[in-house]
């Protein structure tokens, strides 16, 4: 009965592909040297800084949002150096096996997946590990949908240490505040296929210059991943290896889409999102994973229940075009995740608030109808 | 009066997408653990085989080509090993690079750019480093348009060591033969945008057992690039990191297409369209770079003469709307390459050599119209 091709992509990335992004992708290929390329190149970097609130350079690296997470880890540190992560959940995590993985003596301050980590829990942290390198942290836990205050923990790390600041910006930068060199983050990272709104397969990375001179001076091999090569490339307004063409063609025009609604109504638009996806979720007796003051912008996390197997309810949804995430590692089959990042407005959440309701009903979940929604129209009805 | 958007691309990579292909990278975005996007990953890497010749799993990665080049180099060797590279221009010099970054003693074997390294070369480096732990080279030397015997080199690397074989076929795996299985190579490696018609961004590589137990045992520092983490996502239908889904669809289309004309046509075309660009070269009393035996079917260097300054050509060229390559390095107003690989036909080689001719004849160059184009034609007639 329903359309193969109609879906509802609420995963929190990848996110849905807006018409005129796509229709740029179609333009004729072009050789990565040509002038034409260089242009957007040098431009779309230039024109990426508002969104992470910096004046320093944004890489652009071709390949996946870890690429740019290792980068940012074999960038700053060697192998036997003290570090901390911050692990909020399975993003967290990453961060701390790759730290590993590079042969860092690696402090985790593990926080119950699901909460925030506190500025005084960071504080506390620090005090015992005060000679670390490097202090890395998720701004968006996209595995609970928590977000992380992340200014606060920077002032913290500024206070307390001289580590640089590392802040995983995956599933969130470009629809959350983000003022790098104002919050003193060294780097920042992030990836085309969440808030910006693209296929997978770009991925961005900011950089201090405080973060360079150590970049500068790191003798961690590496070659793909080697920040400065990109650095000294986009001096020459080009890449140091083959870029994605065809997604820069797409981020010109993701750029052109975020500067016309200009950066606040974007974050504005995401923090109604956010708050009607939690008021719809409420109103139908679900448990939020996240508390309010947790909660990110871009992802809802929600337990399952005795009546709701997350597992079922998810194919149910399927079934009706609603594409929403699982839970990962041991939230497996304990969560479903409703992303609303990108290319995403109210009316989508409404929709899929909607869906949800009579997904409920067809599994034989005690739910009234409409009041799910109704309660999302409410949070949007007051703006 | 001539098409802002109807210009040839004839750079050695990235090369033309053919329009279904276009097509098939509009499809709406899908979450990357989806079952749909689980068979393409696994049914693309089944049908990438025959095209490596390999039954051996073929991996994908989502970055340049560069990225899956790193990854031979990370995966099988440790600081300090010996290494040899066979270094014919500007991409062995690449792999030479790689292997220093990563911390190996490398043994060149430099052969002057525009000449391929001939087995008894091979023979006898090997034989004055016979303890190297991996050899690599270079299939199609993108900077000269030289093809290397890849077959008896990797038949003399097997009989005098028992160094792993590890062959950069990034412009050339697609368009030329591939026996890897047969051939003894270990690690054959290629990229997206070159013969396999798509935009950059995805990069793929094959691995044989002997290596595997190789990359098992190394302990050199790695995540991103770490093919054991894609060997064993791929038994689970997925890939480790997020994937380039737009490009994934684009891929499973190019493979229907090389399947269409089946893989034995996709290399002849390539070896018509290499003989007909160089006897249009000839008849026009330009020199040649490589020789007819050591040419690369999929791309074809020419040098300047007092005559004929190649940046300028190459500008002429460009306003005329046909975009060769310039040369690399050293090579740099010396040579121009002409790309024929990929979404390319006899068709555009004779519009390619006969807008040459007008390009000639524009910069005051004495040339017969019409001669070149004639001798491409008959090596097409002959077919």
């Amino acid at each position: 009965m329903l359309f193969k091709d109609k879906f509802r992509l609420h995963t929190p990335g990848p996110t849905p592909i807006p018409p005129s992004v796509q229709h740029a992708m179609n333009r004729p290929m072009i050789g990565h040297r040509s002038s034409t390329c260089s242009a957007i190149i040098q431009e779309s970097s230039k024109r990426l800084q508002p969104i992470f609130g910096t004046k320093q350079d944004v890489l652009i690296i071709t390949g996946s949002g870890t690429s740019a997470l290792e980068s940012a880890v074999s960038n700053t540190v060697q192998a036997g150096d003290e570090v901390s992560v911050v692990v909020t959940g399975a993003f967290g995590d990453r961060f701390a096996k790759l730290t590993e993985r590079f042969g860092c003596h690696v402090h985790r301050l593990d926080i119950p997946w699901g909460e925030r980590c506190t500025p005084e829990e960071l504080k506390s942290h620090l005090r015992q590990h005060p000679d670390v390198k490097a202090i890395f942290m998720t701004y968006c836990e996209t595995s609970t949908g928590v977000l992380n205050p992340i200014e606060e923990l920077a002032r913290v790390a500024r206070e307390e240490t001289d580590a640089l600041t590392i802040v995983d910006g995956v599933s969130c930068i470009g629809a959350v505040p983000m003022e790098m060199d104002a919050w003193g983050i060294d780097i920042a990272v992030t990836g085309s296929q969440k808030a910006l709104m693209l296929p997978a397969g770009l991925a961005f990375v900011a950089v201090s210059e405080r973060a360079w001179q150590v970049i500068e001076n790191n003798a961690t091999p590496r070659f793909y991943l080697d920040l400065s090569a990109y650095r000294k490339s986009l001096g020459k307004q080009t890449t140091p290896y083959t870029p994605a063409v065809s997604l820069l063609f797409g981020l010109e025009e993701v750029l052109n889409l975020i500067e016309a609604q200009g950066m606040d109504n974007v974050i504005a638009r995401h923090r109604l999102m956010m708050e009607m996806t939690r008021a719809g979720i409420r109103a139908l007796g679900l448990p939020l994973v996240a508390t309010d003051e947790a909660a990110s912008p871009t992802v809802t996390s929600v337990y399952g229940t005795n009546d709701v197997h997350v597992e079922d309810l998810r194919q149910t949804l399927s079934a009706m075009n609603v594409t929403v995430a699982g839970g990962q590692q041991h939230l497996k089959g304990q969560i479903f995740r409703i992303g609303h990042m990108g290319y995403c407005e109210p009316g989508d959440i409404l929709a899929v608030i909607a869906t949800l309701e009579v997904a409920l009903k067809t599994l034989n979940v005690p739910v009234s109808l409409g009041r799910g929604v109704q309660a999302a129209e409410e949070v949007w009805a007051r703006v």
